[in-house]
């Protein structure tokens, strides 16, 4: 049975996906959704995905959405090839795992959405950032960064000394983050970026940057 | 080992995990955090959950927090006893859980939680609520409860015919949020207003109600 992920290539939610293929060494067709035009609201693709959001993978006959589901999903049936990403069979650093992967999507991704939107889809849009939702989102995830900033002078990733979904689930946002003037949140915190630096420069990831072109020139 | 949950039983988040201990049928010590005197702010709170929130779970020397990481680690950890919320072991429908727990963390929770806030935490901070913001987050709401009006319209659960963590995971904010005039979003919709009737009606969750007096006279 084939695996075919539907996505954009440059959408922050399918390079988690790939990022996670990659990991786990896995094969796969990707079928390319035009976003621009709106094929992901489409009829063909609502069938897949209710919600008309990029990625939906298919797995022979079995279909499933949501990135942090996709990602969990293919952690588990794949656990024994590439990297252990949910630390399997370990019930404290599998949970471990998961509180960091709820950090992400309850703490970190809140704060860092709206910057990420103001930088790259207002302009997209014929608009200009608001600063003052960049500002009030800064601030907030300062505050995330300063408990990473913590946890990460004890431990080399979130979850523990191992690289997890947890880590993965970070990097599509943050890629174009570190594009923005608001990197200096991360670069002024030595531990955060020791490990950003680590995580991004992952082969699995390397393969996916170029795809990740919103924004390029 | 002793299971000690530390948390509010207003909270909506504490609501989610003391509902997961009930189905499960767990022992556990209740140790109250009092929210309005900043308990959860003082520093050994904050050494339990760096974020300073609620709630925070200790089973024996083990210290977890988010509460849907709680729960998911409850509902690994204690697989055999009470209600299967994870359908461990076959990997379809447990991936069917983990899409529809996102969903309910990606779409509804972002639609439902600003209006919960405006009834029920602008008024006890002296404020009134602001209808702009109700009225944006309830057309966010009613196009997701479009998704779940057709989804519970062919399976009786979110995840498919059994009760799992993706439907428990909706109790706690959906409680107050049935108490707001925006309660007609649901009780229009004759699938999601059964679906709700018959989660909310369950013993486990009834068991945790008479904690949850936000906005009571």
């Amino acid at each position: 049975m084939t695996i075919k992920l539907h996505g954009a290539p440059m959408s922050t939610c399918t390079a988690k996906v790939l990022t996670c293929l990659h990991e786990k060494g896995i094969d796969f067709e990707f079928v390319p959704i035009n976003l621009l035009a709106g094929e992901q609201k489409q009829p063909s693709f609502v069938a897949k995905n209710p919600f008309g959001l990029v990625p939906v993978l298919e797995d022979g006959d079995f279909t499933i959405f949501e990135s942090r589901a996709i990602t969990s999903y293919l952690a588990e049936k794949f656990k024994d090839s590439g990297c252990d990403l949910i630390r399997h069979g370990n019930i404290k650093e599998s949970a471990m795992v998961k509180v960091w992967m709820e950090v992400e999507s309850q703490q970190y991704s809140p704060a860092v959405s709206p910057i990420f939107f103001q930088y790259f889809i207002v302009p997209k849009r014929g608009g200009s950032p608001d600063q003052a939702i960049i500002d009030e989102s800064s601030g907030k995830l300062g505050k995330v960064l300063d408990v990473y900033e913590q946890r990460l002078s004890g431990a080399k990733y979130l979850a523990g000394d191992f690289f997890s979904l947890a880590d993965l689930h970070h990097l599509g946002l943050t890629f174009y983050f570190m594009k923005t003037p608001c990197a200096r949140l991360i670069n002024e915190r030595p531990h955060v970026k020791a490990w950003w630096e680590d995580i991004s420069s992952r082969p699995a990831f390397q393969k996916v940057v170029p795809g990740m072109t919103l924004g390029a020139k």
